[in-house]
């Protein structure tokens, strides 16, 4: 990378918004890179993942965002120009990662060997969304053989994992989603069952599916629809809350109540981040690698093009428009 | 007990009652008992607990409560005549324990040798109680040194009794109350805090009293208040479910959703029932008994007279009339 090409392209969010953001509520600047130190690197954008999750997203800052991407210069000894880094590193296209960095979650990494598979499954399926599905529904769910398993946002990046990994553990799988045509792709990944949230009423659904209630629930999108699931829950059941997207853009905070089918069910909840299993991320890893060549874990990738699209394609995220993982392509 | 009292006085429920149920929702009827066979033994209520928890009530039939009770007829070698028995018996004055019977939740069980102390404690602070806050504290919210409590209907039998457990094990302690005069009882307990949600704004108390968060919640109540608590968690916070009284009475069942917060800070919830800990109950009731002898852990218990005062107690206690632990006394 030449001195003129220090120049790195960057999404600030203008203002803080309620409900789905705007357009004009980011902007891109351009930003001037310093000169790498001893022990520094610089990244090149390849993927940027777009997850809806707002905590990533901070007024008059750089908006949160896992990447692939490519080492162009690098004064570290462990990490070599051309190797692939996973990173935290936002809506930007480059990056220099200072030496010493303490980086809240997770650190960034090379990315190992895959052999074939594309390097953007490094932000998939062998990345945050499959690693977060692998450890919530085995180490947060504890799922086990025989077990009924629900699953929310049932078409997203870790949704599709978390319920296939599931049906690989031999539970019975059923999804929860927002249209036909991804309730079609769900049964084209096995699962069991499929509810359209936006046609089907769920309690309903969820007696004639799982008569004898739900072992787990592994849950992306929180509000009314969780709430309908956890009344579901059978004795001792097990819920791994991944995320709340039907609530982060949505002015209505309030959801029938959980705690009384939680006590009387003597269920466990718990929230998950990835980062909590960052000593164990290899396992998680290649063990998504292996079911995949095994051909028993799929992943579907949307690729949009150009770094300029990134907000669009985020309020397109938030409004349901993609199936699987969806990613900048620069 | 001649032939002529073998007749037992019993509460029915008459009907499904929503809200705070009314007198005449309940009736007393006589009951004829049958004859005592091999293994079988007859006991009378000497003290009934009133419970708030609705799952004990069921149209159409006598609810669930439970009782100390003393054997006066036995067939069965294990169960002497005299001796004082524990038992989710409901709200009756006699009953035929008959062998073999399965319980639902708690076996029967004799009372141990619990010398100069009321056996009142039997069913408070050596019963269910004393022993749903040892264990919803130590083995569900996992309390350590230097953590940061919080317990809902603070001054109730079995928050009154967290709270004390979690200060011996060295946490700081906030409680959360529905008046002034329960506030000065839990100072007098050595709480840290009192938090009166009458009069008091929670989420500006609880930043107040703990400005770096909570680790622990010992929730009885549920709801808004709940919700307030759990937006205040520290990362890994755990909380205990043991009760949900704000909305078991109630029609609003809606509330400020808990799922954001859960998954930002990882956090576990988790239902309790005491029933789980069957297998130790004796590690929790000896342990409650010599805190009990230290002087450090205390109960106020509220008798009141006449089993036909049984429905105007349960009301009165769905009304937050009481301190501690109430019961009829028989």
């Amino acid at each position: 990378m030449s001195e003129t090409l220090r120049i790195a392209k960057v999404y600030i969010c203008n203002n803080y918004f309620t409900g789905i953001p705007k357009l004009t509520d980011f902007q891109v600047v351009e930003e001037t890179l310093g000169t790498l130190n001893e022990g520094d690197y610089l990244v090149e954008a390849k993927f940027i993942r777009i997850s809806p999750d707002p905590s990533e997203i901070t007024p008059n800052s750089t908006p949160k965002a896992f990447q692939l991407a490519r080492i162009v210069e690098s004064r570290n000894p462990s990490f070599y120009v051309d190797d692939f880094v996973v990173g935290d590193f936002g809506w930007r296209t480059h990056t220099i990662v200072r030496a010493g960095t303490i980086v809240e979650g997770l650190q960034p990494y090379v990315l190992p060997e895959i052999g074939p598979v594309p390097k953007s499954y490094g932000v998939g399926l062998f990345g945050v969304p499959g690693i977060a599905a692998y450890f919530g529904l085995l180490k947060v769910c504890e799922v086990k053989e025989g077990d009924v398993i629900v699953v929310s946002s049932a078409a997203g990046a870790v949704g599709s994992c978390a319920g296939q990994i599931a049906r690989i553990k031999g539970c019975k799988i059923i999804g929860i989603t927002s249209s036909e045509e991804k309730c079609a792709w769900l049964k084209e990944l096995h699962f069991d069952h499929c509810i359209n949230y936006k046609t089907d009423d769920i309690t309903t659904k969820l007696k004639e599916y799982a008569p004898e209630g739900v072992d787990c629930y592994f849950d992306n999108v929180g509000g009314e629809i969780s709430s309908a699931v956890i009344y579901e829950m059978k004795q001792h059941g097990r819920i791994c809350i991944n995320g709340a997207t039907s609530l982060y853009y949505n002015e209505e905070k309030k959801a029938s109540e959980v705690q009384s089918p939680i006590k009387m069910k003597m269920v466990r909840m718990e929230g998950m981040n990835v980062s909590r299993y960052e000593d164990d991320w290899y396992q998680g890893l290649y063990r998504n690698y292996q079911w995949y060549f095994e051909g028993v874990l799929k992943c579907k990738e949307t690729f949009i093009e150009k770094f300029e699209s990134t907000s669009q394609t985020f309020i397109d995220v938030l409004n349901g428009k993609y199936f699987g993982n969806v990613m900048i392509k620069l």
